[in-house]
């Protein structure tokens, strides 16, 4: 059965009220987007996802975790698979862009390759992934993560929502049944492209309209707990102290000038912290920070965990003072593919767009691909790198640029 | 009407004893004591206390607003009186010694006195006043304040306590009805000498048995609050970031290290410091942070706060970042008199007392007295300098000596 031309699909300036159209599934009175895995808005976002790729004739089906595809048969009978597509879930208050733009942007360029080209050789799947995020169960990938054979239902067995509610029974309730679970693991997919938005003001500040990822980084989080001496302000002296406030500021003076030292691409974030007692005329006693570390060469985390954290117990020695130090997450840094990104440079500059490479800051599908099949990941800029908020804008021209480089890298792909 | 002769009282070793039975009046579970003003542990207290100057054959009376008076009459017919004491209130789970010390060493150098000399030629009393801390109601120094005439009724009309209490039915409620209020102001006052526990650990450090107080610092408190802007810790680079963590720490590592190039006895204590969104994986838009500044001059202060506040600006300009400072608390420092710190060095002296001059960085009825008329404020030491803490401690043999110095003291003023 043939492809029906969708007219308004090819004209430009459709996207933004695809964006609009998709969003309207989970949208906030603030304007953001809250589509948590097998809520309500996410269950209505992927059965209407599901309808609309029909109407386009496509071929649909959705997995037993609730990943949904649209499939494009290839003429050539290799039965090998191009996937392209994001994530349908957000996080609470989310934007429009953040995952949904893959989608869709996956979307227009597979109908406009049909009406261009007809079918191609190599099958292309466009999919919606049902999880990504983590926001709602505190655990991420749920849908590359399956389709790429790394999880099963094993590991959510005794996963809750922070009301309680158990991963399998929210699961049910969407409308997979994990009784009926079969793995999702695909073994067809011989490439992944994944578009995004940048989520980051680099592209912006450089005035770039495509990102070419050469890697997603890794990422490794502690908490840091500082134990000194809490006392009166006024009646200890400065060198009686054991400060855990003045001293958990210069570590962290230190760590942020460290950084900057070793790595340029190196960035690391302490973005909570506490006091104990935090009392205005009390030398506080106890300090913990959050410690968020990341870049794309583990060689280079390790040296700089190994640099700080020697200084860290330094300072604390001299002090007699106590710290701990624990480590929480460490996710590996993953190269995308290289032959991958030099067709879509390829492409980019046959098109005059303005490139760059780029390196993912953030945690992607794309990563998860990427250890199973060469991946690769394509960035458009987000206006002032706002992401994860209401806030969270691409510009229309922008959006369309990225389609027209994914069509193209599709069409080398798949054609 | 002779003083009954009290012979325990005249036994070493029975100041710890009184220190207990007046710690009885609000003591906690966990061995703090709760005198909040004018609450039934406070009336307690008083009242505990008016008896037992009743039967040591004190002349004893409550001045309007609570404080209590007990006179040993003098012999000269001048008028002029020596008063000494401290205060009855405490923080919350406060210790035995803060305040109370000051009052039982001063009851029993009194008696001790009579004792062995008879009447004084000057009439001293022994006074507990009723409030100092500031942890009922958000003012300090009701006590002496009252009895200087640098407060009255009006000071206190639309005061509430943190459970809406007024100030003026929790004084009606403990027996001093505001509307027979007459001013406690004094003009008899010749000197007021109070002895306290350090609250620092200078004292203990430095093996001193005696602190003769040449000056109460100044205190200044301000909140800084430092806006950047919250951002991806993942996709924000180090140098487009407006992170008000890293750059509340520089702050803070600069104002510590300050404090000790300027001057050894200048404090700064930053206390309490909150974050916002306070998330591990997000750069922090917002920090609040308090400042607690003290020092015994002045122009020390003055300094000091030009030299920070100016670094704080040209650091936040730098950043483009929002600073506020805002100023809630500026207390004058106040010298002790030089003759009565003479003579009580000259009693400490002549009894081999291991002694120093010391700082106080702590806030004391003798600082609202010494704007007054010559004043006088002796330490004794404290247990690992803790205070406002069930763990506040000073040795027995520490509290006698102090006594003995109150006592030569008294006996150089009044006899």
């Amino acid at each position: 059965m043939a492809i029906q031309v969708n007219k308004q699909l090819m004209d430009k300036g459709q996207v933004g009220a695809m964006i609009e159209w998709l969003a309207s599934f989970g949208q906030e009175e603030n304007g953001g987007v809250t589509r948590l895995l097998y809520s309500p808005a996410w269950q209505d976002a992927q059965h209407a996802l599901n309808k609309f790729m029909e109407e386009m004739n496509l071929t649909t089906y959705f997995d037993s975790v609730g990943n949904l595809f649209g499939r494009l048969q290839g003429t050539d009978s290799k039965g090998k698979t191009i996937l392209t597509g994001s994530h349908i879930d957000t996080v609470v208050e989310g934007g429009k862009y953040d995952g949904a733009y893959g989608i869709i942007a996956s979307l227009i360029a597979v109908i406009r390759l049909y009406n261009q080209y007809g079918y191609p050789k190599k099958t292309i799947e466009v999919v919606s992934l049902c999880e990504e995020e983590g926001s709602r169960f505190p655990l991420t990938f749920w849908g590359s993560r399956n389709i790429t054979g790394v999880y099963n239902l094993d590991h959510v067995k005794n996963v809750q929502d922070a009301n309680g509610i158990s991963f399998l029974e929210a699961m049910m309730h969407a409308g997979f049944d994990p009784g009926k679970y079969t793995s999702p693991a695909r073994k067809d997919i011989e490439r992944f492209v994944e578009i995004h938005i940048e989520q980051g003001m680099v592209m912006e500040k450089n005035q770039n309209q495509i990102g070419l990822v050469s890697h997603i980084v890794g990422q490794r989080r502690y908490t840091i707990h500082i134990k000194g001496e809490s006392n009166h302000a006024g009646t200890t002296p400065m060198y009686f102290r054991k400060d855990a406030v003045s001293t958990a500021c210069y570590l962290i003076s230190f760590l942020t000038e460290k950084t900057k030292e070793l790595d340029p691409s190196l960035v690391a974030t302490v973005g909570k912290l506490t006091v104990k007692p935090n009392v205005p005329n009390v030398i506080a006693g106890e300090v913990e920070f959050s410690l968020d570390i990341r870049h794309h060469e583990e060689r280079i985390i390790d040296q700089y965990c190994h640099e700080i954290f020697a200084e860290f117990k330094r300072t604390l020695e001299s002090l007699k003072m106590e710290v701990s130090i624990s480590q929480w997450m460490d996710v590996k840094p993953v190269m995308m593919d290289i032959q991958m990104r030099n067709l879509a440079r390829e492409a980019a500059e046959g098109k005059n767009m303005r490139y760059q490479e780029i390196i993912s800051g953030a945690g992607h599908d794309a990563q998860v691909f990427g250890k199973a099949c060469p991946t690769s990941l394509l960035f458009v800029p987000s206006r002032n790198g706002i992401s994860h908020s209401p806030d969270e804008f691409t510009h229309g021209e922008d959006l369309e640029i990225g389609i027209d480089l994914l069509t193209e890298v599709l069409y080398k792909l798949a054609y």
